[in-house]
């Protein structure tokens, strides 16, 4: 791996499932919603890759609306890591561009693709699993990780290995979207189906040549782009929004992916928190200081400022999840982490927006 | 009733009932935990009684150490409205010496005594039953006031009515300590049983009687110390802790009560607070913006400094009981709302008392 290694960091998201902490100026990535770690997502994930690649080779992709945010949660970061797309274009776009971008600073170069959301608690599994598949994709390979799965999960999608090719890589057998229980149950079990962690890792060059080959108007709309860099805001907002995975990735030949556990999550939910949290023997997990009396299996997380200065007592209650910011709190069972989207509707019908 | 009618506040009251908002700084009747006010407790009754005394009429008799906090809340009212205890001897030492020091000052007076921390919703069933106990009081009973039961309580006094007098009043046949719920059940059906609300009206010169022939230590002990102002830390310290009730009202003759109906409440709890409150067709209450979505029967109340700008979402709970200070969060079920002092004892015990 003589390449140099870039990394484009996906930060575009927005999503409602971690209200009140994430709002719709302050997404999930930026928000130090892993119970394990006092860091923003985004800024673990950054360490988490600067193992493989210096802080100049890091380019961050955002909407121009979070540039300052997503700025100010990386600050060791130079101003030309950071594309701000003037308005969303979905993954294929802004990988696109980042590719394009990457490849006038180092046409040799070795790229791997990592959001910005998600979790990984055993960062040495991490690091080997990245090493294997940065090798894989110096050979020409487009390479993406799959996770082997730990539960039947139905909020993800898989990947099937097809041929072995030695030091956990495979061929990619086929994708499959997200499955109903009983198919997920028959995944788990499998041991030849993963969970799909949208990384992607491919040299600049085959990249190029696959958007070419698959998405050709893309890659015209981005090849004028980065030689007029005035026409961005026009250009890009007449791209086609296709995802990277569906535009791209299941249509190129010579696919691999390495196989790896290495505790990862996508941190769906504040239910997915509680379950990677450190828990007392009732199953209490809290993130700021709490007071636990005859209560079990609740999730509190203080996200206040001040939040060094007060205190939460839970009595009594059995499986709540209990959020606090500065402007807001809210309480519900655990079970309902998925219906979060209520109250920002909720909100938004009240005239709240601000809040959403 | 041309005789002048002074009042005592009883404000000496400590508890943990309504932590987090109560703290041993910051006692029950500084709060403004009466869902259907925006005064301190101590405030609303003061208001309540100024239709019968001027403020300078108004004497407020609480711990000394809460004496900054109580005139704070008492604004309107002069410096010699405050009778700062130095220990706490309970209420007979603390009404006898603010008899003392209103017989000194108007030795015609005629004295209610009213405690700081309890909620009235009928302001004019109020005004007319303390009329009609002043009126009883002027030809030298001492009276007492006694709430019709509008249910089973077993946590309060009860007073068994004796011969009728008119105008709803009558002798008093026999205290009664809080009953077992059976008995309550009896009570509150007899028609001749009142909740004992702790409101005693009297003339000055009555009540100093009443003190000589059954607590002569004590009224010694205040006839010295009201001789000689600057004894009082001395003498106040030495004297017997008794309460008005047992001590005194329970042996004295002639006893009277006015029996009434104004909504009264003791307001012993968040429970409580949330049987007041005004509630959505759902049975929630709150006291500070919130957003209720699939959520029945819970009491929220915001007592942050800031709340204007803050919102609480509930979601998908019932029966909750959601606190929230400057400094601290408290969520329980309503129906533990008596086991507070858990919560208390726990925090002294991890060395927390500042937030106790």
């Amino acid at each position: 791996m003589s390449r140099p290694v870039y990394a484009i960091v996906l930060a575009g998201g927005s999503g409602t499932r971690f209200w009140p902490a994430s709002r719709s100026a302050r997404p999930k990535q930026l928000l130090a919603i892993d119970p394990t770690s006092d860091l923003p997502l985004i800024a673990s994930t950054v360490e988490r890759i600067e193992g493989f690649c210096s802080p100049e080779h890091v380019l961050v992709a955002t909407g121009e609306a979070l540039l300052p945010a997503t700025v100010s949660a990386l600050p060791h970061l130079p101003p030309s890591s950071f594309l701000g797309e003037p308005v969303a274009r979905n993954t294929a776009a802004c990988i696109g561009w980042a590719t394009f971008v990457i490849a006038q600073r180092a046409p040799d170069a070795l790229v791997m693709v990592v959001p910005s959301d998600q979790a990984v608690s055993d960062r040495a599994g991490y690091a080997a699993a990245v090493e294997r598949a940065l090798r894989s994709a110096s050979t020409g390979a487009i390479t993406v990780i799959g996770v082997r799965p730990t539960r039947p999960e139905t909020g993800y999608g898989y990947i099937e290995l097809g041929e072995a090719l030695g030091e956990e890589t495979y061929a990619v057998g086929q994708f499959k979207e997200k499955p109903d229980r009983d198919t997920a149950t028959l995944y788990a079990k499998s041991g030849r189906h993963l969970w799909n962690a949208g990384m992607f890792f491919f040299t600049a060059q085959s990249l190029l040549a696959a958007l070419d080959e698959h998405l050709p108007e893309l890659a015209r709309g981005l090849s004028r782009m980065v030689e007029a860099p005035g026409s961005v805001r026009e250009v890009f907002s007449s791209l086609p929004a296709v995802s990277i995975d569906h535009g791209l990735i299941e249509k190129v030949s010579g696919l691999r992916v390495v196989a790896a556990e290495f505790g990862w999550s996508d941190l769906g939910s504040w239910e997915t928190a509680w379950e990677l949290a450190a828990k007392d023997s009732a199953g209490n997990a809290a993130h700021g200081e709490t007071l636990f009396v005859d209560a079990a299996r609740n999730l509190v997380f203080d996200l206040r400022t001040a939040r060094a200065s007060g205190l939460t007592a839970v009595l009594g209650v059995e499986g709540l999840c209990i959020v606090q910011t500065d402007d807001a709190l809210l309480v519900m069972p655990r079970e309902r982490a998925q219906d979060v989207r209520q109250v920002v509707d909720a909100l938004k019908e009240r005239g709240r927006s601000e809040l959403t």
